[in-house]
């Protein structure tokens, strides 16, 4: 057994099944170990940002760390932005680079590049291998430090002499999160608050899974607290008869119109919420520290928290939830079906019409689906996924590997073009692994946010330069035959009634096997 | 006049005429100062790595420092590895970047990444503009910088607080080359060492200019030295009667081969030798310190102090040179124009054969193309460039921006599929711009490389692990369909004949103000 073999049997040893990679000459020991010591499948990604995306997709879904397999310096360069995205969503991923022979790097060939420098740029854990010999104890560090802070990149280095080297296995692994109990007193500091006027539970992180949606539910009821989710979240449950949590808006002056009325707002799940971007008026956080309160941050046990805080307040176990209390805005019912053009309103409300019950949304629409958290609130339950870290192009990536965690269960990937013309490459991954993965891909022909923003910063009659940098127009781009030259299937709609046609079709592909599919919505 | 303002106009003043650009909410303001403070074209790169790679070809083209507009942490990470070819390439770069509010910075809001870190990793000069009065004379010092050691990149970081605030131009500028002139003393060991053996002379970065190339003809002339060029080069003028220098083969062995029989190589341009992996054979270096002359490294002045050394060995002014001397091997007049299966060697060939005087070729067709530097020794004069760092994706981003610095050229992209998939991107960018650029798309689907590699190893037979990793095929990449999708034509072809018929025809749209096309070639 060499180094790199003891590194593979190490990963397999811990639970990891897939591995998304491009691979390079420094990786080919590592490859061939994929082979000698088997159990772990390659997933081929023809761009890095797609194979970290994946993971990303991946892990959130599975709640396993998620293993990458990349080229040198210039292969996690191409990767780090999605990385950035997965560290803001505290997914636990490792990454394991090849690295030149130790003795080579003196000469600093031409793809030799400060790995270090830039894995540290992202990764809470960051080491070389020293030798052969150390390879799977490393490996188990990495898989044990991506479970820390609730979840964290990890990036191992593997020299290619070390690779080769004689080696052994057999590291002790610890394959467990390693969170931390939020102390008793914290806990009965969030009590006294919520009995202290207006209260908001502003809910983040592992707070937004089920069971930490259900706990917050009925201490909202209990106390008459009003639930809030945070604006961008990693993994949200969702729909059927889940608390359904007002979303905290993207700028800051809305922002602060839902949470001034407040007199604490207490987070759950992450420090309390900050401005996206600096804008002139100098407001970088959303609550004054008069209304903080904390109640967990990540690498602490949310979930824990809520259930002792739920016991400490006597809130009742078994009140479905299928809304918060007044005074937040009462909820829409689902809206009804529309016709005619295909506005941001008329697409999120078909796809919440129609999309499945457990389906996946892998939502990176932004300001084309900035509307469908509200009306998708009384769809069936669902899993909606969101790009954390603002990094754009991480939704087809992210599908990609939501579907390879869950091959029982539809994903629908709501994609902005501009963000999408950034990961075309995760479509061939889709089609060769012939995945459920749905693009309805939101054409509206520009940056519509730089255009948002200019209209913000008083820019009435944006200028040739601005205008240029903003729109995609001229040309269009044909989304369609780009899928097609990724070997996925798909057609254009320009209404309502077409996209829904389209779109209850691509549902019933899953049940005949027949793998990806994407919807260009030229929107008006 | 605000900080942004100022920042744009000294970039003016520089001579700075194109921006290739990517901005988000942190870069508005110097999206409007690039209306408000007219002078700068702004092309919109759909992905930050088209916009560096372009910035590199246009600036290998021009001779002028080329400017980037870059998102943030995110962005310029995204544009990280064309970055890294550039530095490899010694290509003066400006990197422009947004950053949060300065103030903002602590709330640690979502997009927020060590900018200096990843800058650092691959930029000789990296500043953050600590006020908008410092943000002209920032820009100033960047471009200067940009000069630096034979070329460089360079890093402005603009925080936005510092874009909007009132601020002046006017910082004075440094935009010529700044380049140290050789010691007569090692102009004089070269000459010793000329006359000492058999002797190779070994030519590296600007020694593959014109003028490089011509003095370095009459040297070996007049001492029956070898001509030598380097694996891999930033820009080399070929063709018509310009010396015809042997390349360094990749493989150490075959490096080895080359040049163990010689008592001195002379490095010109560069450094000596190294190999571009360490295999286990253990060389790094390709030279012995016996054998290692240098006149010149990037810095110096290179092309003076050739014309120093021609003067010292008198070599004569006007004699044509058109090949190297015995012992070299004979060069291979131009080949006849092949017929039948698209092989490497077929596709090279037609194109050496029809490719129009002073064309550039971009050539990152990696395997598919390695025949064609000594296919194309007797095409008309024209201009080559190459993948320099080893990051691949960088060849429809550098034709795209060679293609903007000469519209009066013809610009030919030889690309290996596996890194246009990289990039496809870059097409829709030249299909705006109208661009001149044929892309030959050599499509062998796999990365050929890593089969070599496996073969070079001993694994005779890959398990399915190492198979699916270097295929590119189930399914195979529609080229012609993706570039629709971009924008841009083309057609595919599965012979020589029908290559060469559809490659004249691609000729013909440049007088015709048709812009880009695509011949995707299919091959055995």
């Amino acid at each position: 057994m060499n180094g790199a073999e003891s590194l593979i049997k190490t990963a397999i040893e811990a639970g990891i099944k897939v591995c998304f990679a491009n691979p390079g000459t420094t990786e080919m020991p590592l490859v061939s170990a994929l082979d000698s010591v088997p159990g772990i499948k390659p997933i081929l990604c023809l761009h890095e940002n797609v194979a970290t995306g994946a993971a990303d997709g991946y892990a959130r879904m599975s709640g396993q760390p998620a293993m990458t397999l990349l080229h040198l310096g210039p292969g996690l360069s191409n990767g780090l932005t999605n990385l950035h995205n997965a560290r803001r969503a505290h997914t636990p991923i490792i990454n394991v680079i090849g690295e030149h022979a130790s003795w080579h790097l003196e000469a600093d060939p031409p793809l030799n590049a400060p790995l270090d420098q830039i894995a540290g740029s992202v990764s809470g854990f960051v080491r070389k291998s020293a030798s052969a010999g150390e390879m799977s104890k490393d490996m188990a560090d990495a898989i044990a430090a991506s479970y820390d802070d609730g979840g964290q990149v990890a990036t191992l280095i593997a020299p290619h002499d070390a690779q080769i080297e004689e080696a052994e296995a057999g590291a002790s692994l610890s394959t467990a999160p390693n969170l931390t109990s939020v102390p008793d007193a914290s806990v009965a500091s969030v009590q006294a608050a919520l009995s202290t006027g207006k209260t908001a539970i502003l809910l983040s992180g592992k707070a937004l899974s089920e069971e930490g949606l259900r706990l917050a539910g009925k201490i909202a009821q209990a106390t008459g607290a009003d639930l809030i989710c945070e604006t961008f979240y990693a993994v949200m449950e969702r729909g059927g008869d889940l608390p359904k949590p007002i979303k905290l808006p993207y700028f800051p002056d809305e922002a602060d119109a839902l949470l001034q009325g407040y007199d604490k707002v207490i987070s759950v799940g992450a420090e309390p919420p900050v401005a996206f971007f600096g804008y002139p008026d100098g407001r970088s956080r959303l609550t004054t520290s008069e209304q903080d309160v904390v109640l967990a941050v990540p690498g602490q046990d949310v979930v824990d928290a809520l259930a002792r805080l739920a016991d400490q307040l006597g809130a009742t176990k078994d009140t479905a939830m299928t809304g918060a209390l007044p005074p937040m805005p009462p909820m829409l019912p689902m809206p009804p079906m529309p016709n005619g053009p295909l506005t941001a309103e008329a697409v999120c409300t078909v796809i919440a019409n129609l999309q499945p019950k457990d389906c996946i949304i892998m939502d990176e629409g932004l300001t084309a689906s900035a509307i469908y958290h509200e009306v998708s609130n009384f769809s069936p339950r669902f899993t909606q996924l969101q790009l954390t870290g603002g990094a754009i192009g991480m939704g087809p990536g992210c599908a990609t590997g939501a579907a390879m965690a869950c091959p029982d269960r539809q994903v629908i990937n709501l994609q902005a073009d501009g963000s999408a013309a950034y990961s075309v490459q995760a479509w061939w991954t889709q089609a060769r692994e012939n995945l459920d993965v749905i693009t309805i891909l939101l054409s509206n022909r520009s940056y519509e946010i730089l255009n948002i923003e200019l209209a913000r910063a008083g820019v009435d009659a944006p200028g040739p330069a601005a205008t240029a940098l903003a729109s995609l127009d001229e040309p269009a781009l044909d989304w369609v035959s780009i899928a097609k030259g990724f070997g996925v299937s798909g057609e254009a709609v320009v209404t309502a009634e077409d996209f829904a046609i389209a779109l209850e079709g691509a549902l019933l592909r899953r049940g005949a096997g027949k793998g990806p599919y994407l919807i260009e919505i030229q929107m008006p």
